[in-house]
């Protein structure tokens, strides 16, 4: 059973998955090579049987087959059956029962297809699925947040090759959400401004880290970037939490993350990354200080010493050059390509 | 020329050095495997001339050689020769320039021994030198904190094998030192004590995650340690600066970390690790409420976007299980060894 630790010195909570180090894996080699695992493979179609029952599936595929399932991570991080009680260990050591959820949201039944390289309409559903499991946690009220997120190769940590995302709800609001949270509400007090909205404005002013402008989304290179190659894609509309998006303009997120992905797979050859949204934690949902986005972080140079030592980050390339690089690659041509960006 | 750039959505400053990428690398392979690249190695003995002028050395070596060099990084992140200027470039967009240094701390004329496999006499050497280069950097008033550490194996991001240490001076007050230490002042001022010294005797009453329990210093598997076999090495006498540790105490340093060393060595298979030295940001350094310390990070595995997504840490082992394993293994015999742990 897992459990959460507290770290006074850092006010980190840390979860400790002792099961995770029994995970299989196949997902050596280069991040999107065909792999023989398919016929081994728990996520593929056929093999439904070697996963926990689903939670939810979208039925619209040839002959009323899956096109998306949702079903728990087997080897979960988090779990809704483990204990939500607080436990003290001595006047400093504290710890917490590993109540939460970790949920695997397949992407297709395709076991090597990239994301990228999907049409829209399957992005879209993906989108949807993790919407709406996004917002079936978020009822519980002993979770504090969750974050939803996508594993993309072997040096990204991914373990399984069929293509996935992944959901895990908290018990505590983890450091990286309080942190950003804390400093949007004190520049909001201080000015009256989102400063998401604010940097936004700033980049699309500015142009040169910008590598699609869409009227809804807007996929920049941020001036500050702690990776290289680091992309985010802000909506337009201000919203605090990703539950909150309308339909509508979810609908319109598909073709603006298919281009840049497509992009980054053309530009630097498949890169592992990972894919995370960013959120307002439960009970933030309305605070007009918050803006989500989504946040794509490819796995190009290895942190060391300095970084784990510091917490500051050494970026080796500047995001205007990534982004000069990045508006040149050519994305893969298919029938839904997405339009093209400036 | 590197650079410093400020993002107000986090309060992080990121250092931009597009130099890094041209660095040589040889360090493939398992960490400490015997490699070819000694002689064009520009650390190894005879090959002098290959770096830029040294800053410091030890010459108590066979006919007056080195034992111990410190020379500046020919690919520095920070530079003594970059700005130290503030530039606003547009409302929400501030850099600075990238002034500061990097220093390479050549740990040995040997190419390929291990640092916990060196004679305790060699290891004192290496800690003389970094706190003699930690206390010349602390005089620049320009510099705000100083960072040393060292990477071992690839995976740990080194990309010469000879082994070394390196020191960055940065001068702007890294995140993690900043956070730790208001989180220290507000304990203080709360409690009148040192949160390090409490979770110390906390860890030594449990005495289950305490690997060397000696009378100087105590090596730990914290309890919420963020990843498996994390190890800390804590003075007992409570002191802000790694800076201002006197001579005889810094002289009983040498035997803990070699016995550390040796059994992470022998109990996990040379693993690649990080080994940093934290300590009080410029000016922190007489505070009552900082601990200096050393902490160990094996890196046995890969965060994936959960972890870059949250900022929470997953932990698949426990502290106390790892410290079990830790005890039962067997350092290399040597001259030198230190006396066993409890």
């Amino acid at each position: 059973m897992s459990l959460l630790r507290y770290d006074p010195a850092t006010n980190d909570w840390v979860v400790f998955s002792p099961e995770r180090s029994r995970r299989p894996h196949d997902a050596g080699g280069p991040p999107t090579a065909p792999s023989s695992g398919a016929a081994d493979c728990p996520f593929c179609p056929g093999h439904e049987d070697r996963t926990p029952p689903e939670i939810l599936s979208r039925r619209d595929g040839p002959g009323g087959s899956w096109t998306v399932r949702v079903i728990p991570n087997k080897f979960a991080v988090l779990s809704p059956s483990s204990e939500h009680e607080h436990v003290e260990e001595g006047p400093l050591f504290r710890r917490l029962g590993g109540y939460g959820a970790h949920e695997i949201v397949i992407e297709a039944p395709e076991h090597d297809r990239f994301l990228g390289h999907q049409p829209v309409e399957q992005i879209d559903r993906v989108l949807r699925a993790l919407h709406a499991r996004f917002n079936a946690l978020a009822q519980d009220t002993r979770l504090r947040a969750v974050v939803a997120f996508k594993n993309h190769g072997a040096a990204a940590g991914t373990s399984l090759r069929h293509p996935h995302w992944q959901i895990i709800a908290t018990p505590v609001v983890p450091r990286q959400m309080r942190v950003k949270s804390a400093i949007a509400t004190d520049y909001f007090d201080r000015t009256g401004r989102c400063v998401y909205c604010d940097l936004l404005t700033e980049e699309r002013a500015a142009g040169i880290r910008v590598i699609v402008a869409g009227e809804d989304y807007t996929a920049v290179l941020p001036y500050a970037s702690a990776t290289p190659y680091q992309v985010r894609v802000m909506p337009r509309v201000h919203r605090a939490s990703f539950g909150r998006v309308p339909e509508e303009e979810l609908g319109r997120l598909a073709p603006v993350l298919r281009e840049v992905l497509g992009r980054l797979y053309a530009g630097l050859g498949d890169p592992a990354f990972n894919l995370t949204i960013a959120t307002a934690p439960r009970g933030d949902e309305h605070k007009p200080s918050g803006h989500w986005h989504v946040d794509i972080l490819p796995r190009l140079t290895t942190p060391a010493g300095f970084e784990l030592g510091s917490g500051m980050a050494i970026n080796t390339v500047l995001p205007e050059d990534a982004a000069e690089h990045l508006r040149r690659a050519v994305p893969a041509a298919a029938g839904n390509a997405p339009a093209t960006c400036p």
